[in-house]
């Protein structure tokens, strides 16, 4: 409960429109449903302005559904479920309404169309970033962004990147995703006047050790606005860029 | 070189205005200015938005003063000289004009008042992790944005944090800089709705190994919005959240 | 042999009513069972107040049999095999009475109803490490203790926590199993006056690295009264907890 | 603010003995006090039954100074200051009353005697893990526990322990402190009955990484009851043992 | 070609009973033959007490068989191949005599009959090391060693140790594998008077992290007298303990 | 575009041959195809002397395909294709012209005869590392390089090495592919005057740590002349010792 | 007690010619003595066929005279004292008789004159190994053995080791102590038919990670009969060298 | 010895030209002179195209006054004498001829004039790197190499880099230093056709572990030609650098 409703609580009862016993009720009433197996968070909506998102990976496909059923019931829209195999999209399938895409496995369940506001860009430093890379553009698009993408733009062929720079130097915020070395957050990073998200991602072998070297690389980047999300945190990147890209439309 | 630059040079051209050699040298012309040691950027400003930031680790005070005294009579103030020695500082005392803070090791050349607008909240988990907090509140304020602190309170004392929510809740980019198990920042980041940047500090002893323990523990956050930075960069989180701060102030 | 039981053998010996033969041989007695892969160990119940545990990872399920119907034999009942393939418990099904349990992969082998006392608390960052509780939580319940379970209550949504604390600040003992930044812990330990176990689980991606993530978070916490055990070491937690609650209970 | 007070406030509010504003006052008056460096927190030793304790690395004598006289005058004795260096005691002598011992570099300050109850044992595997071990030993006999010290019991030479088993038979927490292998915490681990509280000690050189080797052995003990803290966190392992031998004592 | 052998060459060429161009070609003659994918060495047997030993990882059967075959025509016996596959074994079957043993994965090709001399023990910390014993265990046999194999003897219940001290007390060479905290190379170490080889087991899960903790553990160890070979190097455990027990033997 | 390319365009723009808008357009054109998931590089064989590669992990069979046909449209021949597996080759088949190497994982598509120059020595330590040697021979018999292979002559049979020493002291250039200790690399870079290229492979198991243990010791090599490569990057070794042995045959 | 000690007692028992009180006192008599601070083993030369070793590090001067005074009365001889700094061998001057070796910070205590039998080859692959190679060289002599150095054979340049391989080829054990890529294990391993320890040095810098290459590089060893002991222990290399020869020496 | 003079010397056997016991001794002839502490290596220059150079870590400076003398005597000039302390080099004045550089701690002993052929270039991230790019640059030069310098042209400015792009283009080898994320390796790999030798600098903190950050980025570089040497080793990848651009001067 926020400041003002306490406020408000109070008066009531003092003035003997609410009974203690009633007052007590309302300063418990929890913010969230429990299911037993999940406490289902309904205020984050109001509390961080993004509805839920569920991690699918080691959840039932049946809780899946439990906790989407429940926030469909609660008014929400276009929910994501990450990490979520396809066996499991599967499953849902007829039982509830979503769009699932295999390579990110990614499903937006209750999918509902959205005005796309502003310009985030999403680029990646190979092909085989893809997965990660649309893990974070559908997260933005979910999210009401608009969001360019600009792939296999690695600093090995530098004239590919700078032959692609326009985009970057209007966006809002930037999600970058590579893996092996990781160098391309930092080049980016050094060229745009927005904040800069860099992935690292688990492509590679040897001495990248799942991810660990990009990630060091993207830690350590000699570029000013570059912060770093986990190793193929593709949904993390695009939230965290929708917060920055949404803050520069509404201001705040 | 811009591209309406280019079309401008190109049309010189064409009109005789200007001749072949000219045009070459014009494209060729550097954004920089060389001093042997390093290559002082003067375009930076313009290309990010921000002046020049001297790393001062590893640098002779004269190589800092070098880079200072040509970025001055380019016109820059309130230069960061982050990572400077005392004995550099005592050596530039007198030869050009600067405030130093002595805990977080940062000099501010060419100081000059500038409006501060919008809201950075830094926060840090315990009184040790002051040093990194005061580089990005430093950091941030000579950049020109106002800037709250909420020092010591970490987790373990939950009401600490909780009786100093407001500032929290109204910032447009929080800091969160926490050593050991580095909690705060997912904590921070479950309650406010706007970009948190964190900042694993290094103390701690053991199983800290140098602040590895919190970077990784901050890179795992199951908050959404959170982001990363290098061990102990608080210019690095101070940067950011001024380039996120001057969005929602601005717009884009 | 206890202090005791030696003076009284040589007591026995002097008066001549043990030979010295005899007495070399029951000095000798071997207070386990060996059966060639295995070295069953009878006394572990009176030693620590426990029966023995088998731990099931790469054994055979005809290993796992002949070692429970040693114990059995010797009276043991509410036998644990941890770790137990559902493959071993379909070879065990009608060889020997057992329950088991498929997601904590646990067999409670020879169950026995049995009082509960006390109060331990089972605590979870998120639906996905339910595994790791309930292999808690059952240990703790098979070993005669009363548990409480409260899962899905991260840091990210603190108000989940909050609203569910009744349980834990009446509790002798609580465990509390998260991955990913395992800041649960310190929060939890910051709450409580009983100790608090913690244990670091797998679940997770990228720079949680199987789990070192939350140990090392664990491991730094800030709060007072926390240990930590191995990674996805739910049994070992329950026992520990078990223990506690114990000495809580009788005192000793 | 807990639940009865709450609900004596709506009372008083309906009655008419308390106003708003009032009402609202005390429901945000903080239970900690703000020093500027720091947040004193009054109320832990209500919450957890145990007086606050100051991490004395990274801070200057002069806040030591602060935090502990702030904590005087609420009436608190026996105020642990950890990881204190000498230098820091040298100033404290004559500006408040305290003990100082070098080796563990721990100051107890405003010192009272307590009575002292049950049964702790601290053991060590050798003579340089001493610093470790007297940092526990101090810390539980600070908080009113009863404490026997074996020193240099490492298992290379079994019979030490063998030797001098009877202290750890009937204490009611073990704190075992070793560095190298760490091995002697799951020896220890299983001759007892009680809980063991395992210190890894950053003693040893080469493989054993400041004391990673004995983190790991210790965390993978093959012995039920044995839980880990951070490596050379003696006041930790102190403070645990305190907690349960109370347990005991008590009950609850 | 060893020193002898030069000069009896030298003389036949002053002598005039070999030509330069035959003695060059004896001095290049290799002392292995080369299957193309292998250099296979005959010499071994000579320089060091021992025949070959075939690394089975990796190699196709075909491979395996043309080795063992060409080791054959050149005389070996009960020649080792480690690491070697059931589908492996299967393919040899009739193609060659060979004894094969599954859990410790080892074919041991043309058996013979040997004398074993000497006194070996291979102890265990529990049964699921039994693999890594059996390989030390069967190569020191085929080697010609007298083994006493003390399984499950971990040092959670030393007096399952403590009661089968006799055969270590005899022993040329102890073998010690363990996994987990690996402790039990220690305890043997300071009992025993003879070189103890301690192999680190991957057995464990979490924080063993695939043997680290055991191997860290062995190489920290206290007791002298201790040294280690890879994990899981059952080979090269019973191949350096035959070496030592060969060495008591025959003096030298 | 090269320096004189521009200054040709200038001239035209100058003279009228060229209009501004065409000027601007090729200066912008892309040195690239973009086929919207992969930016395929056709300049890179003017700028590096060396066709483009494909790295094939993570990539579909249908992407490769329509990279390789969009090269060989463009001109090229033997056209790497690494780390494809079986399934994507045998997909290829038919589809376009290639060999198929499948111990490497290596594809050769539209493959052309090839005069093969100077000489370089590949090596290996062991028969395991052949996979990762015949990427690098075939690498660089594909780019026209004359390849001598030298395998299984690791250092714990130094007289295989010293048997066969002529081809390494006429080589230009030496690959040395070694897993496990990786020892073979300094041996040979003390016998040889020319580069030599280690490769560390993931051949090993236990403390090899996937390569690590061989890239380490390669790293810290006590001969001159050695450098590194990525663990298990036979590719890179073959493609960079091209590059040397061309430049002792055509000087530059 | 040995086992015929026991039996002894127990006769004297039964005869009367020893009281029950006695006899427990005489099961209870410790093989060691308690300083306090340490617990002195004067059992060790009995079982394990040497005097006490004192780990010098972490230890006052002043304990280190108490440990070796009381040894000393016990009739001990060269007491070895390892990592004893310069400054604890100052205050030792003139308050005991000792030998001190500054480079590997060695003191031998009550030295004494020794036959020195077989043979046993130290073996370092640079100058700066030297310390650890004296360390494990003086271990070996003081407990008698004779020793041959051979020092700077490093595989960078293999003509020298080839030229001294005759005290190699003679030798019982041989020790190798290397840093940087620790190769020369593999190769002397490769090269003699007896025990080779190795001991990685923490000599080198960058990627040598303080000896971790070297001890890695030792574990994967690829020639048989080859064991590690921990970075820069020198002393236990020299005593399990002593242990093989002394075997060699007088059969067992 | 070669072969050819293997032949001579039977040839003269054979004719009676040389006695048995004189071709003993010539072929057992030590190509290096034994100093006790250090084995010179004189054939060096012979087998390797390069005088020796010596390692002045842990060495004291007698030790290398002694091995620059003897090489010295036997002919050398440019004697490199790398991790020289300028404690060292103070020690040296007046005793031996050479030149001392500060910044990258590197004497060159003997110096003489020396033609300098081809092209190298040496390039940095920063200015940071300057000792370990000095390092490598004198190294070159000192081996008769032309060596041009570009320093601080690091990623996050890629005009600084691209405005110098000239000397890149037409070197024989580039040698690239950079600490932190170390990108500049990938980014000049894509630029030039040459092979580029990658010196991770240890520069940076937090993340960057020592230079682990940068070795790790580039070992993982996406771009073909690159190839890494141990951090801070600029005169292992200058010498290198000069072996191929030698190559290119002289073909071979």
């Amino acid at each position: 409960m926020e400041k003002d409703a306490v406020r408000e609580l109070l008066e009531k009862v003092r003035e003997g429109r609410c009974s203690v016993e009633e007052a007590m009720l309302q300063m418990k009433r929890k913010p969230f449903e429990d299911l037993g197996y999940a406490k289902v968070d309904h205020h984050r909506g109001v509390r961080q302005g993004a509805c839920e998102v569920i991690f699918g990976q080691n959840k039932t496909p049946e809780e899946v559904e439990g906790i989407v059923k429940n926030m469909m019931e609660n008014g929400a829209s276009n929910i994501l479920v990450t990490r979520f195999s396809k066996e499991g999209a599967e499953y849902l399938r007829g039982r509830i309404p979503f769009d699932y895409y295999e390579r990110p496995r990614l499903a937006i369940a209750n999918p509902a169309e959205r005005q796309k506001v502003g310009s985030i860009v999403v680029a990646s430093g190979g092909t085989s970033d893809m997965p990660v890379c649309e893990e974070a553009a559908l997260t933005a698009e979910a999210m009401g962004n608009r969001v360019t993408r600009v792939y296999d733009v690695g600093v090995a062929g530098l004239h590919r990147l700078l032959s692609n720079l326009e985009p970057f130097l209007s966006a809002r915020a930037v999600v970058v995703a590579a893996g092996m070395e990781g160098a391309l957050a930092s080049v980016v990073g050094g060229l745009v006047d927005c904040p800069v998200i860099a992935v690292p991602t688990s492509v590679g072998y040897g001495a990248s050790f799942g991810g660990l070297s990009a990630l060091l690389s993207m830690l350590n980047s000699c570029a000013s606005g570059v912060s770093v999300v986990n190793i193929d945190n593709g949904f993390g990147a695009g939230y965290l860029a929708s917060m920055i890209n949404k803050m520069g439309e509404n201001g705040r």
